[in-house]
């Protein structure tokens, strides 16, 4: 039995995955603010999971962990995970002595990439586009993660694409998050609420002009990072996660409004099909955690599921 | 042995490889101009290379050929290779019963990427940037080029990065292939000469205000292009060629400019060091033909050279 976590700003989803690669028991839990809360959270989280009864007797062979931030490859240390209250954690160090078993850690959206593919079942390549507060991408081919040469594959969140547009937090203009960014959203939009980014949507189907432009950049934002990974990776499919995406319908008709316009301009654009290449990933699914499994299982070498670049 | 020819816009230039990968014979032909003159320059190209004594009763066991346009994978035919006058042309069974060897056709692009990583001989991850009347990129990693789904990938020239950029031949604004493509380059410079950009770059250290507008948007074009190559796969190296890099520290040097700049602007770009993982590909290097070699062998099975994604 493998168990994967996924670590969030909010809530912890960890799920047991059987040898056959189905989720046998999952639990869910909030996540603790801060290095030790986290620790905390991980812990409790595994134990939720061996108190089910589907796993009587299992035997734990893996711990895999999908956290936010930057996770040097195969170190198992976090840093930067800024919406946990994390500046540094060695997090395998921390809780494998207490687990017992091999832990490894991957950031959430490369482990949310492999478990989306793994979800979806299909054998072709696929981008996952991860729309939270920050935006960030993977690829995922032949069944494996696209790790790149330095672990950075699917940065491109800090591409810019307009040196007109507005000031990123990485420092530069016109990146696609700080156009399409939650984050960046939410402060452009600058208006209290729980969920700003429905509230934007809400205001721009009421006509606020304000609201229409954030709407716009958001989406334009979107179909440029879409357009970043098929024409560069050529993924067969696009699959759009994150908290944005509760969005649903709502989100893929402003973004598909925006690759149509573009395919009407370019027959080059037109030829590449890009609307029928973006799903959204459903609500809910365990997309993350599972792929957290499957890297604790990689770890373990007993899947092959390569780092490759 | 091995037969890999480059067909150029002016000039095949063809190699013949041995089995252990070194180039033993090299020729040089004048390309002619339309479907029937290409198809006689490749027979051309085989004859003077069958006549050097290197390949005196060489078994010659297949032929590579790297020519511009769009190859459908797999299927040896050629569509608007408009510099070679030609609009379809399936190569593959034009020449291949007169040769009377297996015959594989690829995009000149990729078969220079493959060369490239050939000739550099690191195992690092490599994405090659063509820049040439057009932009285009190709990846290589573990020495397999990166085709994509859909055998697109690379296409990077016709990623917008400014909505109020010049209009491209594709359609779309702020193409990099519109802002640093050489023949959107030249058109909007509208002066005549046969080397415009060098003119361009001249005019533009001789204080011309349009050619130092024209250098910026060149290197800028060129520097997001290497920002995409690395964000998005993260490429260990990024190796330029094409007509545009015999400007050499010329063309580097104002990349380099570019690149700094985006670096103090943002920590995260700062990190990636990039002006440190540019090269650019030797002046008369036979990369595009000995990359045309290599895939003509990985046809033939005898070469682990596949093809992913």
């Amino acid at each position: 039995m493998r168990l994967g976590l996924d670590v969030g700003g909010t809530k912890t989803d960890a799920v047991a995955m059987a040898p056959n690669g189905t989720i046998v028991a999952r639990a869910r839990l909030a996540t603790g603010w801060g290095a030790d809360a986290v620790v905390r959270t991980i812990l409790d989280a595994v134990a939720a999971l061996r108190a089910d009864p589907a796993l009587a007797a299992a035997d734990i062979r893996s711990v895999g962990i999908g956290i936010p931030g930057r996770i040097e490859p195969g170190s198992g240390r976090v840093e930067h995970a800024v919406n946990l209250g994390v500046e540094t954690l060695d997090l395998a160090a921390a809780v494998a002595p207490v687990l017992g078993v091999a832990v490894r850690v991957e950031n959430d959206v490369k482990a949310a990439a492999l478990g989306a593919a793994s979800l979806r079942g299909a054998a072709q390549s696929m981008g996952y586009l991860n729309l939270g507060t920050g935006i960030a991408a993977a690829i995922v081919t032949d069944g494996a993660l696209w790790r790149g040469a330095r672990g950075g594959a699917g940065e491109i969140g800090h591409l810019s694409i307009d040196p007109a547009g507005p000031v990123c937090r990485c420092g530069q203009r016109g990146c696609i998050e700080a156009l399409a960014g939650g984050g960046a959203v939410s402060a452009r939009w600058g208006k209290p609420g729980a969920l700003p980014i429905r509230d934007v949507f809400d205001a721009a189907d009421a006509g606020d002009p304000v609201a229409v432009r954030l709407r716009t950049d958001l989406a334009r934002g979107v179909a440029a990072a879409i357009r970043v990974l098929v024409l560069t990776a050529d993924v067969d499919t696009v699959v759009l996660g994150g908290g944005i995406t509760t969005l649903g319908t709502r989100l893929q008709g402003e973004v598909a409004a925006h690759l149509d316009a573009s395919a009407r301009e370019s027959a080059f654009l037109r030829s590449l099909q890009l609307v029928a290449r973006v799903e959204i990933l459903p609500v809910g699914a365990p997309a993350a955690a599972l792929g957290a499994a499957l890297i604790g299982a990689e770890a373990a070498g007993e899947r092959e599921v390569v780092s490759r670049g």
